[in-house]
Formats: structure tokens, sequence, C-alpha cells
């Protein structure tokens, strides 16, 4: 697949930067491609919910806004993506030093791409599916810089 | 509807006194009853993205919780609640001083219940649906206190 | 609230006439307005799943097209609707002689929207809420007539 | 995977043969294994939406009871299946001379499965990728036979 706006990679670094709520929870870029992207969360104890796994916002956030990146790497410079509704199933408890999460577009389109998201946990060297999200990302025309 | 547990407004209020991810974003239960639960977050910068509105992650975190703690109203007390999956409509983009959300059971049932979330933004007295949840929250036995 | 299509009626009425499985199952229109669309299917044997009670299938379809028809009665005369994604809950046994359904717009768009549906069986005077549907539904340009 | 009932191919042939929903669509069994279900589907005109496409509602159809028998496939005798709730997303639009499917269990559990079902038109020896499911399924202990 070509993505294209050649310079996506930078879209995405951006919007991990400026997106404060991901700041806030440490969840960073791991590497993106044309159609995918992947992050990495360390999980502190300010991440868990009352039974002592991870929240499941958290898993949601990282879900969704893994999604939205690989989205944003099979859309054209003068159009932006916004969550439209997805779904998640948190399959396992989530338990962990660290998430880590790779999203995929399933059917990239003019107006909305569909986009999967897997997120595992990281426990002592050991990988586990905790979650799966699928989502409707639209694809919407960036305010005019000039304007 | 009879709670099954005339306790069951310390059970939310423990859920939320002791969900490290709630209390770190500064989520608070506003008021409980049978089938029903309302909650309000004061909104700071940092749980915005990059676009500057109120973040996916954020509205989906308020949202599952709330359910969950509707939910945990109509659960005996020897049983506790987990989210097996939900779906979340961003409707608006979400912008203001604070989130407000309310749940509701649409059907509870044995093994698992049914619930619904609407959360509202409160821009400058205005009041504007933002986003919602359907859940399915899993009714499970606690680990036994005594083992 | 003011519909685009001033025919928006003839639209709802020709997609349930030329939709080959709707007629098949037995769905008819029973009332359409700005935004909502309510129909009935009068239950048959052969809309029955091996355990008794009314397919999902057969609630899915009327819960979908029916989300679809409402999703119609906003749209300008040159698009038409198709259905990106629904979720639906099966919230009780659907049993009984017919099935009703009304749909409501939850959230109009320019390019899609979010469209509610639930579904009721009548059950000898009793009327039961069996499943309800949340949809997104694609706003899309008709093929012009003239090409 | 064990198949915890081991003449589960014959729960699965039955709920084909028992649904009066499926045989009257034309929806067959093709395979079942431990923890996956394929099926095919003879598209008719019967089938198709007004717009000439296969009705939404046949896709679900298929993709949920696929998902449903995948799911009986790892359920002991004593117990059954039915849905919870489902997603589906329609990813293209369905044309072609048959539907095939093919569902498997993305996460067994004691009280419900998560089961996952993708469905493909077959036109003219080209198969296409046309809609997704991702479904939860409530385990449940079936009425005893002596009663």
């Amino acid at each position: 697949m070509t993505p294209p706006d050649p310079d996506y990679r930078q879209v995405v670094e951006r919007s991990f930067q400026e997106a404060a709520f991901l700041s806030d929870l440490g969840i960073r870029l791991h590497d993106v491609g044309p159609g995918w992207c992947e992050t990495v969360l360390p999980v502190a104890r300010r991440h868990l919910q009352h039974t002592g796994i991870i929240h499941a916002g958290v898993q949601s956030t990282i879900a969704d806004h893994t999604a939205g990146a690989a989205a944003m790497s099979l859309t054209p410079a003068h159009e932006y993506i916004l969550t439209v509704e997805f779904k998640i199933h948190l399959l396992r408890p989530g338990k962990g030093e660290s998430l880590f999460c790779r999203a995929e577009v399933l059917k990239p389109g003019r107006h909305f791409h569909v986009v999967e998201s897997q997120v595992y946990a990281l426990d002592d060297g050991k990988r586990t599916l905790v979650s799966k999200l699928v989502a409707t990302m639209a694809v919407l025309a960036r305010p005019s810089a000039e304007a």
C-alpha cells in the first residue's frame, strides 16, 4: 500500500507528542508503516483499577489511539482522522510490566477506515492478548491553515 | 428495583476510591441508586488529545466505569463486576469545563448485565451529549475472603 | 427537524418495496417521520431458530433496515444510505406473534448518521423489548441518473 | 483444543437442521472443528436489498449462526449457546453467487465465548472479504431433559 501522504510518519509522531492525554499516561509510539502502527506503555500503579488489573480505560486509550495512528498512515495531508466509534473486548485480566499494541487497517476507505487493534500484556517475558478493538475512523478535511 | 446487596453504595464508593486510574484522572462519584450511577470529571489540559478535544480514552474511561458502577448496584455482595466488552460512539467533539456521565442498566441478568452510559460535556452552562456507550458486564463470584 | 428531501416518504417506501429480502421475510413499513421509522413483522415458523425463539438474524434484519430508513428520512435526494456497522444486543428471548421496531437518529451528520433501533416482541397483548441496535449509517452520493 | 463434548459435530449439525430460519435462507454447514466452523449460502434474488447487493441482514444471519456453531464446538453437552451481542462491519458491497463464512473462537470462557466471523463473497472465482463480526456468546445450562 502506498501511503497518500509521504510524510505520514511525522503526522503520526506529532499526534503522539501533541496529545496531552497520551504523554500523561506514558503511551509511546514504537513503530509505524502504511496501514499499521505499534505502541508501548510501561504500566504504573496509577493505571490500575480497584481489582488490581489494568483499567479498561487505559486499554481503550492505547487501542483507540494506535488505531487512529494506523488510519493516519493512509490519509492524505489535507485530511485528518477522528474516531466515530469503537468496540473493545476485554478478553483476559490485563496484568504485567507493560502493554504492547498493534493496530492494522482492515479496510481503508474514502470517508472512513475500519481498523483493528490487539493489546498484549507483557509479564515476565510472557506476552498475552488481553484486548481487541474494532473501530470506525472518519477521514475529515482539515480546516484550511491559511484561514 | 430492590438492590440484592443493601450495602451497594459502599461497594460503589469503594470502587471509586480504590481504582487508582479513576483518582488519577479525577473522576468522582456524583450519585448512585439501584440500576443507575452518575459521575463527574473536571476537565484539565492533560485530558485532551492533539486536536484539542477531550480524548476518546477519557470518555471511554468515565463511561465504562460508571456503567460498571451501575451494574454493581444490582449485584449481590458475594459477586463482582468485570467489563466483557463495550461499544462507544463519539457523537460530537468533547469540549468544556467538565464531563457528566449517567449510566443505566438496560437489562440485568444472572451472569451479565447490559448497561448504557451517556456522557455530556458542560461548557459555559450548556450541556451537550458527546458520547454513548453500551456494555456487557460480567457478574463473577468473588474469590472467597476466608481463603 | 426539517427533512432535506421533502419526498423522503417515497424514498423510504420504495426501499421496502424494492428490498427483496424484506418482502421475502414479511417486514413492512408502519410509519416514518423526520429522524425516525417504525416497522412490523408478523412472525412465522420459518423465522425461528433451533431453540424455538426468533432468530437473531431476523431481529438484526428488521433493526438494521428500520435504522437505515430512519437515516434515509434525513438524507438529501441526491444521496443514499449504506450500513457501515452495527452492534445489536439480544436482551431477552424473542417470542410472540409479531415484532415491532422503532428506530431513531441519535446524531445526524454530513457523512454518516448514528441511529438506534429498539425491537419489541408482541405476545398475547404484552410488549417486550427484545433487542437494541446502534448503527453507523454512511451517507453516499448517488451514482448520477444521467450517466 | 479438546472439545468438552465429543459429539459436538452432531450438536452443530442438528442446530443447522432444526433452525427453521437457516434452512429457509439456504445456509448450510460446510465443516466444523474444535473452535471453528465454516458455512456456505448460495445467493438468490430474494437475499438482496433495494440497491442490488446482499442484504446486511443475510450477512448478519450467516455470520451470527456460524459464530454460534463455533462456540457450540467448545461447549459441554449439558450446556447450550445463546448470542448476547454482536457487532458487524459491512466492509464492501456483498455481490456474487455465494457467501462463505468462517468463524473462530477468539477466547473460550466458562460463562461466555468471544467469537469472530469473516464473511466472503465468491464472485466468478474471486473471493472477497465482505463483512466481519465479533460476538459474545453466552454458555447456558440446558433445561434438564427429564423435567
